[in-house]
C-alpha cells in the first residue's frame, strides 16, 4: 500500500501509543474506544487510520520489525568480519529490548497469538527471516573460527531467548549496567557457541 | 492456609482449566463467568473455590511455581555433583516448558504484569529463589572447574532466556528433537559458562 511519509508518521504513532494501551490492558482487555481516546481521535478516526483493531495488531508487530531493521540490521549491513558483525548484532538487540522508548512494541511483538490468518502469517515471516539472518552469522563465526560446536540454529534460538527475556528481569537503573550485560551476554554466546573465549 | 489434599486438587483442576481461558483470551479478556463455565461451577462456587479474580491469577503462578519445584527441583536436590546437578535441573526445565499439559499454566507465570502489589511480590519472590539457586550452582560449577567465567547472575538469566522462551518456537512435532535440543542447549551452556565443551 502507497504510504505518503505524514501517513505513515501518523501510523507510527498510533502504533506506539496503541501498544501501551494494550500492554496496559491487554489486546483483548482494550476496547478500540480506549485506543481512540488514547490517541486523540474520534473511533470513526481510528479506523480510518489502521482499517481494524486485528489490523492494528498487526501494525504494531510490522513497526517493531520495522525498527530492529532501522536502529539493529541497517547498521551492520556493512561490516564484513562475521564475529564482529554478530557482536554488533547482539549488542543493538540488547539495546532495543533494554531501551524505554519502544518496549511495549517489541513486547507486544512476542504476543502473537493474539494474531490470526494471514497477518500472523507476514509476522512469522518477518520473524524467520531474523532468526535465518542470525543462523547464517552464527554458521559463518563457527566456520571462520575452525570450531564448529553444536547446531547453528539452536544458537540461534537460545540467543534470541537470552535477549528477548531480558524485558522481564533486566532494569537499566538496577546493579547490573548495560554495558556490563552486553558485554557479559557477548561473551558468553562465543564462548557456547565456540568454546573459547 | 490449612488445605485438604482434596481441596487442594480441586484447586488444581480449577488453575488448570483457568489458566487455558486466560490464555486463550487474556486476563482482561476472560470474565470470571468464562472461567466458571469452563470449569462447570456456578460463578458463586468458583468465587467460593477462589475468592477473587486476582487470587485466582496468583494461585495459577503458585501452582507453575509449584510444578516447577516438584517436578524438577525435588528430583535433583540430592546430587552432589554441581555439574551433573545443573545438567538435570536445564533438562527438566526444559521438560517442563515443551510438555503441552502444563504450557498454558508455565506461560501464564510469566505475565505477571496483571498481578498487583502483595501477590505480585510473593510470586517475584518465589521466582527470585529459583534464580538464587540457578545463580548458586553456576558459582559452584565455575569453582570447581578452575574457570570461572563472567558472571554466575547473568549467566542465571541468560539460561533462563534460554529455556523460558522455548514456548514461542519449540514445537516437539518438529524438526529438531527435544533430546537434541536438551543435549544442545547443555552443552551450549556449559561452553558460555566455562569455555571449554
Amino acid at each position: 500500500m502507497a504510504q505518503t511519509n505524514e501517513s505513515r508518521q501518523k501510523l507510527r504513532e498510533i502504533c506506539r501509543i496503541a501498544a501501551r494501551v494494550f500492554y496496559e490492558k491487554g489486546y483483548d482487555g482494550a476496547s478500540m474506544q480506549d485506543i481512540a481516546e488514547a490517541v486523540g481521535l474520534t473511533k470513526a478516526g481510528l479506523y480510518h487510520h489502521v482499517g481494524s483493531k486485528d489490523r492494528l495488531l498487526f501494525e504494531i508487530m510490522n513497526y517493531g520489525m520495522d525498527i530492529l531493521d532501522e536502529t539493529v540490521l541497517q547498521k551492520v549491513k556493512d561490516i564484513a568480519d562475521p564475529r564482529e558483525k554478530l557482536r554488533r548484532t547482539i549488542t543493538g538487540h540488547i539495546d532495543l529490548i533494554v531501551r524505554a522508548r519502544d518496549q511495549e512494541i517489541t513486547v507486544i511483538l512476542h504476543e502473537n497469538r493474539s494474531l490470526k490468518g494471514a497477518l500472523r502469517k507476514k509476522i512469522n515471516l518477518r520473524k524467520r527471516q531474523y532468526i535465518d539472518y542470525l543462523e547464517g552469522l552464527i554458521r559463518q563465526v563457527q566456520q571462520e573460527s575452525g570450531q564448529p560446536a553444536g547446531s547453528p540454529r539452536i544458537a540461534a534460538f537460545a540467543l534470541l531467548g537470552m535477549v528477548n527475556w531480558l524485558y522481564q528481569w533486566f532494569d537499566p537503573e538496577g546493579p547490573i549496567k548495560q554495558n556490563d550485560l552486553a558485554e557479559g551476554y557477548v561473551n558468553f554466546f562465543l564462548r557456547g557457541l565456540l568454546g573459547t573465549p
